[in-house]
């Protein structure tokens, strides 16, 4: 289960924004450090919609040090230290490349995650980001990247609904399966080898597709067209370079 | 210019939220409905961050009427038809496959882009939405798939910001360029050939490479690594079919 935490927050009607964004995109575990009281009928009810009836009643208070100890705790930054306002720079990643991680690296980590979001007029400090395990950054307009409290958490959750995985209201889509694109990436991994891809390199080819595709989100009916695609070409090459070594011994 | 359309806003702070969000994506031309009226010092100025100097006063107000005569016109909805709570279904699609199809049709539209938004309680109704170009809808939780406006239309600005093309505070993706992606549908084009893919069936699979590479965005490194290996696979299956046309004539 995926945690949202809150450092600090100022304005009740932000917590209830980041509540109804968590409802919104079926996630329920709030978490705030150091919050102003929160009481049915003030403003982060008025801000929180449906969540007003479970994830904000049900939010709990811990401290700082507690998250860090119980959680893979990704932390939310506008500046990343590509502009002159921070000083120190840290390796971070956009929500959808999070999103692709955290998803490919499921079951890896022991500890659940924690979505990290700081205050809102300062966010998280220099000293909180380099206790955080990962960082993470929303891309926007280089004139003005700093997002308000509300709506960054909705962006990063909306990226990551994928690891809260509520059915949505849209017809579900038809995505690969697991032991489908497994099929294309061993068939592709096949044509590396029919095409004589020098075994060192095989890896890091494999890889990239992985990459390309995993971020495509193939759907069934393009895996295996493209499995298809792959295998015939597989094929035929490993024909041609049977009959030159043939050849070869021939002469 | 993309332009965002919110019809008849009814909480001033939503609209201050909406301005804050264009100005965070690189959007800046904001057009209101029947608005209450919109004074500085208010809360829709409280809720605009920086967007409070140019995109909030510089808003216009004009008729739903003139927003169809002037603009290639995008309506948002949390309800698709997928439920009970709608009875006309409308064909829709996703933020992020509006992004796609909006940046590959660029130049197509005579008229300019407006992403319209609707009223807090009651969103856009279904005699405005028929008169839509084309409809989008943020995927959400089944059980709560309603955003807060303000949500809605960040999560929207985000996933276009493609549209508006600001420089963002992330140094800039080696995304690959037009020539290395034409260059790379081209040799899988090459290969469809060598593996003699059926003539007829060659555009659609040509259309489902772009679909799924588009999707995945690649890097330059990314399209210059895959064209290789299509590029020697595509030989290989050449010489191989050469060579069987050769022992076929000499048969």
């Amino acid at each position: 289960m995926t945690a949202v935490v809150i450092v600090e927050p100022q304005a009740k009607g932000n917590v209830g924004t980041v509540a109804r964004a968590m409802k919104n995109f079926g996630f329920d575990d709030l978490k705030l450090i150091d919050p102003p009281a929160i009481e049915p009928g003030d403003e982060a009810y008025g801000f929180a919609g449906h969540a007003r009836e479970d994830v904000l009643p049900s939010h709990d208070v811990l401290t700082f040090d507690e998250v860090i100890e119980r959680y893979h705790t990704v932390g939310f930054t506008a500046h990343t230290g590509n502009d002159e306002r921070r000083h120190v720079r840290y390796p971070f990643c956009s929500p959808a490349s999070l999103a692709e991680s955290l998803v490919a690296d499921a079951g890896r980590f022991e500890a659940p995650i924690a979505l990290v979001f700081g205050r809102e007029d300062t966010g998280l400090a220099n000293d909180e980001l380099a206790r955080m395990d990962e960082i993470c950054s929303i891309p926007a307009s280089a004139e003005y990247p700093v997002l308000n409290l509300g709506q960054a958490a909705t962006i990063a959750l909306y990226e990551l609904r994928v690891l809260a995985d509520a059915p949505t209201q849209h017809a579900p889509r038809a995505d690969a399966t697991v032991t489908a694109t497994e099929g294309l990436y061993d068939q592709f991994d096949a044509l590396l080898g029919a095409i004589d891809h020098p075994e060192e390199k095989r890896p890091k080819a494999n890889r990239l597709l992985r990459r390309v595709f995993g971020r495509a989100r193939l759907t069934g009916r393009e895996a295996s067209s493209l499995r298809g695609g792959f295998r015939r070409a597989t094929e035929l090459a490993e024909t041609s370079r049977r009959r030159s070594r043939s050849v070869d011994d021939r002469r």
